[in-house]
């Protein structure tokens, strides 16, 4: 298709989807001639998830070019792929290590990820950006005196586990290589508030359940 | 304990108490005489709050307070006062009725409420935030051709639903109906960069089980 029916079918300008190609987050389109260039669905599909990373996810767009670069290295190994696709989005700073907050949060969540049985995320944990948001997390409630510690967390540990194994079977449910890791990376900026959204529901649904709603 | 041993127990400076103070974030200490007042655990506990929706949370201060108005009405019933403060946290904008995918995630969400059995959250419909964000998510995934609908979203909202219990459990764990709502409501503030975080290290754990780390 023409820039122009790319356009009318993603509903992005030409003047953005210009941009966009200037940017090198959409891969060029192929030259018919000196003025004309032909797009196909994959050129679709990435100015989608380019439009989720920067419209919904907020990700700059330097970031959003990272991102996007990792997506499309097909010499990794689909973990690190997929790792460093969303390790490349925004994270939070590192946690300050004089603290004794960070100190007794870090301990816990070594503890927690034991408990857990999680292995993996137990060796990766100093690449990994989740696990240093973990320690971040718990740190914060830790200095307020809330009282989180593995056992406490261990069974949101296992529930959001169960919500990562609904993830990945989406993932899988997805033709191409290319298509699984792009809708890994639109799962982890869009599921958020998805998700956000539906706990605050359940939890009034649960209140009104136990407390009724008078 | 005087102002001195507030902030030594807080942590907190006795001028951003003094700030607290004047802005009503904070009531004000018993009068002992005309310099001097007393404070006690009800005023470290909130000021605990305070600083864990403003420092972590990052809410505005005017939305602070509003938040704790509704904390301390206690002529609300405990639903209702749980959910007027959680509902004075900053939320997302209105979404745009005339938006065709607006109307289509309106008519998932309420198709998803009923397969849960969620009957009390699609009364509150219309009145609720929670409500109100799931539908604006939910439209930014269909804007972008992701297929969710009820049966997709049914069993993240049964984890959630799940995740909900615990919440309330631990909330009901807490000793006077004060503190009860006041741990809710810092945990609605502080809960979500946990599970956050869990979730994506739950990610990385099971791409790891299933595809290695190579």
């Amino acid at each position: 298709m023409r820039l122009a029916d790319l356009s009318e079918r993603s509903g992005v300008s030409t003047a953005t989807i210009k941009y966009y190609l200037r940017e090198g987050l959409l891969p060029p389109g192929r030259r018919i001639n000196a003025t004309t260039a032909e797009y196909d669905d994959g050129h679709l599909r990435r100015l989608r998830l380019v439009r989720a990373l920067i419209q919904v996810g907020r990700v700059p767009v330097a970031t959003a070019r990272e991102v996007l670069a990792h997506v499309d290295d097909d010499s990794l190994g689909r973990t690190i792929r997929l790792g460093a696709a969303l390790w490349a989005l925004p994270q939070d700073p590192e946690p300050d290590e004089g603290d004794p907050a960070v100190a007794g949060a870090r301990a816990e969540v070594d503890r927690l990820l034991g408990m857990l049985g999680w292995e993996t995320a137990r060796e990766l944990a100093p690449l990994s950006p989740a696990h240093r948001s973990l320690v971040v997390a718990v740190a914060a409630l830790r200095r307020l005196d809330f009282p989180w510690d593995a056992e406490l967390m261990a069974p949101y540990g296992q529930l959001m586990h169960e919500v990562a194994r609904r993830d990945l079977d989406l993932m899988e449910s997805r033709a191409s290589e290319a298509e699984k890791v792009e809708s890994a990376v639109a799962a982890a900026v869009l599921f958020q508030p998805v998700l956000r959204a539906l706990h605050r529901l359940a939890q009034e649904e649960e209140s009104a359940r136990r407390y009724g709603i008078e």
